[in-house]
């Protein structure tokens, strides 16, 4: 560390050294750096769709009354207002097409948090020593890996195609690692199962079952757990209506789900929230506690609010009728300028926010590649290369996440065809 | 861990077991199992001078602008909002009794975070591996307490008197620890330098100089560096102003400044704030991002545009009228019904929300002593057991911390009053 002065550097702990890839800092700057630039790459929301009125009507309803006012504003608990987690049973059973009753779920089995991010690494540090492992999909959420690195865990990647991570797979891998004396380190098999962030995939329903039952056979010294992020589940556009993993887990013991009202509703009120095993329940909270006792209090009230007005079921058709519009320009764009490209094909997503597009083996993508230079500097367009997206053991350099969340439908065709100019330098 | 069926328990990280003292966890359950008990002990802030009107008009005022409300709702950046760190930068420039310009202060030298505490639990992240040693005061913060152990910290407690941690006991521990060879591991001396909770003492003037001297005199072979938890910082009613401790750092190297608007303005908003040296930015910026990449941006909005106003300096000046007044009716009921009780003391704070009041050796406080038991089911009323304030090498067990945060001067009296009777039958 370089000092101004002899004074000598900090000796900062393991974790911090784990935890300095900063693939997203990177990218923020290279935004900053790079105005001009088309951005493929950001993962923010819709900005059109951001529910203003909604916001300030239900704040000014929600501060109208005194004493209601003086309760959002005062400490909340760790895991998080009453009343939002109760207003969630009753929307989470919606989602799971059954009711609070079916599903016996209270709202003690919920907690919440700084958008669903904070439960990724309370699940982290709840689970993790260095040395533990993660059971991974590959490709997979980058920001996760990175989570994963930070506690110094293992991660391995499973085998997975267009149905999502391959249960056959993963039941050889967890039999590799018992016979390599491991099993004992596996703590966790890591999903998001709707629309996964980067690849778009969605895990078929005959696998959520299946990897639900391979958790249970596979906890033999301790408990496989399964973190199930379903961040994208509302962002349905089209296809297949999935049940949850969660659902499968019919003892409630293997699975941890989670789930955020950022891309559905607002990144800036950034509420996410958790389903727990019993087990997991008072870990989870003492783990939140030393980290900031609960998050903000008034913005858990402003999501009751919400949600119990009826309202926050027709703005998100609206978010997904832009979003949906918004997939169709990317894929319009990439059957126009891309199809007649040797070797590249993508992904057609029925949710989510992104597109994953793979080159020719022998074009990099990464942020050192010729490609990723020749697409900001010259073609003045960004995205975020694949490669940041599979754990370490099983890395592809060839793939890229292209976003369509924030430009417009007209912006992402401008620059799906900066993209496709790039790419054409190097076929 | 106990399953309801046959399969295996979970097996948890080491931190999880560390964490797992959860002394708030008792406290809170405590209140919610003896809703007619009196609590002394609940760190929540004065209901009465919550700020409704305030944040209802600047909520209403920030979203009224169509593009300013799509910002506050959009994500922000992990770092936090720039504006409000630029906000930031006059405010502490005021309490340090100067200006932005001759503090050399930017925006990027500030972090936004959930509450402070995140920023404590953030610096833990940042620079402890397990057996790494941190240097408190005796009494210090439970909660920090409680995560310095789930970080696997040792703490050692120096010597403390009614002007804080003492400098000629800081030096002769870091002597000793030099001696035993373990300087090397000595990371942090944290101290909560106004009106410090538990015990509402602020570091002497004299003091806070010499201790930023040792922290550089110390820093051999890496940096000491010092946490400076300046939380009650704006809440002072009377008695001496102190410089930070902050401002003694000349160069910038070794103390870690951390504040919240929670008690001064509302904890339900929780945006707290640290300023850090150079070296600390980029590792605290990608801890966080793996927490959360940055807390709620529309909350950090509402804070810039609440010091925007000039209505917050107005709002902390009744705060401040409205303890004072609890102070004086806490202070004047132990006169009144402690005074004749031989061997019982307390401290007179100049600020902060909390009486420290000590009873002789042969009384101990504790959640499983008699007089607590006593206090709660027969005199119904609750404090927090000193003992939790001290680090496992120094605890004393005859102190209690006494709280005017939330009830109104009539009820503290009322608290106090059943308080000294409980004490009388033990006497």
């Amino acid at each position: 560390m370089n000092s101004p002065t002899h004074i000598p550097g900090v000796q900062f702990s393991n974790r911090t050294r784990w935890a300095s890839r900063g693939a997203i800092s990177f990218l923020m700057q290279q935004g900053v750096e790079n105005p001009g630039v088309l951005s493929l790459a950001a993962g923010l929301v819709d900005p059109d769709t951001l529910p203003v009125e909604l916001a300030q009507e239900q704040l000014s309803e929600l501060l109208a009354d005194d004493a209601r006012a003086r309760q959002c504003l005062q400490y909340g608990t760790t895991p998080g207002s009453e009343h939002l987690r109760g207003a969630l049973v009753p929307f989470f059973a919606e989602l799971e097409n059954s009711t609070p009753e079916e599903l016996d779920l209270q709202a003690e089995d919920l907690v919440l948090t700084t958008g669903s991010q904070q439960l990724l690494s309370l699940v982290c540090d709840a689970l993790f020593d260095p040395g533990d492992i993660c059971l991974v999909a590959a490709p997979t959420y980058f920001v996760f890996l990175g989570a994963l690195e930070a506690v110094g865990a293992r991660t391995i990647s499973v085998n997975t195609d267009e149905q999502g991570m391959c249960p056959d797979a993963l039941n050889q891998t967890l039999a590799d690692l018992e016979e390599e004396g491991e099993l004992g380190r596996v703590k966790l098999i890591y999903l998001v199962s709707y629309y996964e962030n980067p690849s778009g995939v969605s895990l078929a329903t005959e696998r959520r079952k299946q990897i639900v039952e391979l958790s249970k056979k596979w906890s033999k010294s301790q408990r496989l757990m399964i973190l199930e992020d379903a961040a994208y589940r509302e962002l349905q556009y089209d296809g297949e209506v999935y049940p949850s993993l969660w659902s499968f887990d019919t003892d409630r013991q293997n699975v941890i789900y989670t789930q955020t009202f950022s891309k559905s509703f607002s990144p800036g009120v950034r509420v996410g929230f958790g389903i727990l095993p019993d087990d997991l329940k008072k870990p989870i909270s003492d783990l939140k506690g030393n980290d900031d006792f609960g998050s903000a209090h008034l913005n858990q009230r402003l999501m009751a609010q919400v949600l119990g007005t009826g309202h926050y079921r027709d703005h998100v058709e609206r978010v997904k009728a832009s979003y949906t519009a918004k997939r169709d320009a990317m894929l319009a764009a990439a059957e126009n300028y891309f199809s007649d490209l040797e070797g590249v094909t993508w992904q057609h997503p029925h949710g989510g926010l992104y597109v994953w597009m793979s080159l020719p083996e022998s074009i990099p993508t990464g942020f050192d590649s010729p490609l990723f230079e020749t697409a900001v500097q010259k073609h003045k367009v960004m995205y975020v290369p694949g490669e940041l997206c599979f754990a370490g053991d099983a890395v592809e350099r060839n793939h890229m996440r292209l976003s369509y969340g924030v430009l417009t439908p007209e912006r992402i065709g401008e620059g799906m065809k900066s993209l496709s100019h790039a790419i054409r330098e190097f076929l």
